[in-house]
């Protein structure tokens, strides 16, 4: 065997191992579907169960079908321009192909052309469907299903994927565009992400209003208590499965020690900051409320892993812990505060990946020295900016079109049977 | 180190890569069984859920065992001739003994044996328990618990395995034997496994009968809701993330640029047609029922997943959406069908992985130029004539002798208190 | 290129593989939490439901807190010395650095150094959370929370590492330390890690208590069926799953024929002993109770996973199953045995990780000619006594301080209630 034809084995086996790295990441992602499904479902009432379901079955599939018209090509513009999907904005035509690297244009690029175009299509989509998975639950237990799926439409096909270009599209957010100094720092998405879902979650919020009896006319907050917590125990765990994924792939490349090492250190300090967020709450419910809140304790492991989202390579295992620890405080104080407010939000969506995704961001200043605090700023207040104004607009739409709040009647039954025209737990008689 | 040394370690990482991704693609697979269990457990009333989850996991078990002992050796005998599992057949001998290829026999092939024996029986097991699985849903809620094992023994040990040989053993399906000219195409198991379990699922319901009260006298259908509606749309998750490994892995390599580009293809192609199916299914339900059926866009998923299983490789994005969407679509008026039929099938099984899978076998002739329409029509004719003839016999021997359906009082009470000594949910107070 | 190069590329390519086989087998190992989470929480009435959560994902945190602080340091103290988590045990300046190899090293060893060390921390600590797991079960239903916690601490810190350190971190029960003659065989932890977790429990509920209402006065025993059987059939699934990790990873190589063959042999004997143990368990139940008991066959793919743990290497697939089925039988006489005896073990932990832990150690005997009976009697019996001892010196600390047991009147109640300030299914009225 000649040595030249072994180097170009060398290198498609890396290009293979690190596609085969990306698309099992990917798979993880996919899996927190299943993670908010649950989760979601856990936390509304019995009767609202059904429709919870069908919203994130919905979205995850529409979320899916609009970033592969529009919303990958948006974000990626090169992808756009030849390649991959390359006429995927003209819908006729674009449909009908796709290409990969091949493997003379692999080797000849000597591993800088180091995975398959599509195990990138297929990590990328996993993440706008994360993105909205997050609006799901804030919205919960009052919003019209179809006027849900409509918004849905919209972020995932053009809102999402506009600051997503901003940052991992290249754009402004990323670097200067002469010099490439570096910009805005976001791994793996706490912003575009996370504070991203979080912002149209409470534009959506805001213009949707409060449960019926959620806040009382004499000032005081009603608790509604979840009806299934072994199934919001559950999807707490498969999200934190799945961030494996959204964190560790984040890394893109696995194929080398330098990379592996990256992709372990990853792994590790994302479990340790679910841990910390999990204990703080834990222990911060403990002493504020006087019991272990168990669905604090859940909202503490997921802003533990929000937070540590935004640079999860940087710290030691320690200091992940605390960064998770610090957004598991932040986030009871969170969910505390906006009932205060009055901005009722059944799962804590909005404190989990807002405010959490904004420690994460500004966490970044304390562990990478490349991070600047003003662009660490600059990025929180464009993201949330053009995210926030560009829903209110969609929702308020909307609402004055189709509406997007069911009748108080509906509400008072259950959306499952007014939309989706059955119950979630048809034999399991339920106190009023 | 010598050159000859380094290209010997090339030869090995990439049968370790192979292997590797061969087994976490396996492990997907397994994992099937627990969206098939969930599914099934959400879709029957409460009095029986107790009995179907001891079915879903004893045919697990027994799927295994029985292809350990005979199928796997049925189905590919250059198995059985020498190498692994050797003497499988003769019990005594067969289950002390298991080998493996040796490192010098990978190295002197140079890479045309590219990965382990052991994990291609491990891919191989959990298909015959994904088929089995079928079954379990469409006879639910009336079949005795012991008659539904024995029959378990007989298709994973036999049935299946026979029709496995035709196709993927190299069979009279395969090629001619001669020319080596393609016939029948069949990626990943739409008719090998799906149309297998639908078949044989059939044969059963025919001979079993349909539920009490599913059908009035004056020609009522009556819809019997499933009981535990996030059940079923966890295992409908589970089975999407599943079928990820059951599709991705039937590439069997993706150590080079081409198989690893083709992997994340099926990985992409997979998705978005679950995706499909499950918009499609959603919104003709909308218009149909006039409501959000869960159920109709779960099982929309699942005739995605079915109808691109055929041919995950070929079709680009968009078209692997479209045969999903019309998947989608074929299952709803499929159930519908079925039920004016008189056949009852609780979860849908028979229209899911039977009606769909043949339309994902025909959907093979829009993209595979080497698709012949004459071949696919053979492949459907001839699994579905031997597995459904089969299986009819067993079934039939079996009602015959120890019989197949409760009494009607068992029935009445539930089939969990009669098989298997306790209730699922014996705390939660049930409606009647 | 040149040839060094190459090779150097190989050597990196394959700690890659190594390191991200690692991680995903650790990753599958992380899910066991969701595994033990959810059968417990199926097991347990649904009075006690959230409680049982909040101790599970509450002792996977502490666990992986405690271990970072000092237990990876106690049970593997090469880390300590050097390199990574250097200076763990000095809280302060520790927590804030952390190394892995380099690649420089790493090619200087020539494979030698063959996967990331933060990987290995992330396997190793998954595995402490597991043992730890198996306790909670053990004393659900009826145990303090918070005391619970505390002992948590102190089993993941130090009693665990102790034990782990004889075995893993090449002390006295591994090898003679001068001839390094091999001396006690656990090849994933049937012992280190199940039968620790085991003694760990037994000593609680020694110390503990039966729950009310279990034993009656005259000698009868009252049944206390689990409230939500779907979930303790999920957690068994993902425990299976999961299970492949546990065993697959214990390999801790895979990057060349060899190593893949056997990882492939590891998945496929895995998988087998978990049939062997449901099948068995659920025949046993069936001819001794009448009834096909799902519960029994639950822990008999338990009882099977725990049985081949301790040598899923050396014996055929069907030894493995044969093996496995062993265990399913020992499982279902070891929990009428307990309950005979008054010990009571809601869960039936004791019986699946203990009993069936040391069957898995003795078997390792019948297929692996390096084991001896004697050193296998050694290592049961010092891992026993040191657990159970610091265990029940620990718990009987607890117990005249703080307590260990609830009142009466919460217990009456349920612990949700009193513990945790909500309730599992707040909705959901539940019969008495």
């Amino acid at each position: 065997m000649e040595d030249i034809q072994v180097a170009a084995q060398v290198t498609e086996l890396a290009y293979a191992l690190d596609t085969f790295y990306f698309l099992v990441m990917g798979a993880l992602v996919m899996w927190m579907a299943a993670g908010f499904t649950m989760l979601e479902a856990g936390l509304v009432r019995a009767k609202n169960t059904a429709e919870i379901l069908t919203k994130n079955v919905g979205l995850y599939s529409i979320a899916c079908i609009m970033y592969m018209l529009c919303g990958y090509s948006i974000m990626y513009p090169g992808a756009f321009d030849g390649g991959l999907f390359q006429s995927l904005g003209s819908i006729g035509t674009g449909l009908l192909t796709s290409s990969d690297n091949s493997a003379a244009d692999v080797i000849a690029s000597g591993g800088d052309t180091y995975y398959s175009g599509l195990s990138d299509f297929f990590f990328q989509v996993v993440f706008v469907a994360t993105a909205m998975s997050i609006v799901s639950g804030a919205v919960a237990e009052r919003m019209k299903l179809w006027s849900f799926f409509g918004f849905s439409i919209v972020l995932t096909g053009f809102i999402y994927p506009v600051q997503g270009f901003w940052k991992w599209g290249n754009g402004w957010l990323n670097t200067d565009g002469v010099t490439d100094a570096v910009r805005f720092l976001d791994f793996a998405g706490s912003g575009v992400v996370h504070l991203c879902g979080a912002a149209a979650a409470l534009a959506g919020v805001l213009l949707l209003g409060a449960r019926k009896g959620k806040y009382g006319k004499d000032g005081r907050i009603n608790a509604i208590p979840g009806s299934n917590l072994p199934l919001a125990a559950l999807g707490t765990l498969v999200l934190w499965l799945g961030w494996f994924g959204f964190n560790g792939g984040s890394q893109l490349v696995v194929s080398d020690v330098e990379n592996s090492n990256a992709v372990a250190l990853i792994f590790v300090n994302t479990n340790m900051a679910a841990a910390g967020g999990l204990i703080s709450a834990l222990l911060l419910a403990r002493f504020w409320f006087g019991k272990a809140d168990l669905t604090m304790a859940l909202n503490g492991a997921l802003a533990g892993l929000v937070a540590i989202t935004a640079e999860p390579l940087t710290p030691a295992p320690g200091v992940a812990t605390l960064i998770g620890a610090i957004g598991g405080l932040l986030v009871v104080a969170s969910i505390v505060t906006l009932d205060k407010l009055k901005i009722d939000d059944p799962v804590g969506a909005i404190s989990v990946h807002g405010v959490v995704g904004i420690w994460g961001l500004l966490a970044v200043c304390i562990t990478n020295p490349d991070a600047s605090l003003k662009w660490q700023l600059i990025g929180i207040a464009s993201i949330f900016a053009w995210v926030f104004t560009a829903s209110f607009v969609v929702w308020f739409i909307l609402k004055k079109t189709v509406g997007i709040r069911v009748s108080e009647e509906e509400e008072y039954e259950g959306v499952d049977l007014g939309e989706c025209g059955l119950e979630a737990y048809p034999e399991f008689t339920t106190a009023e």
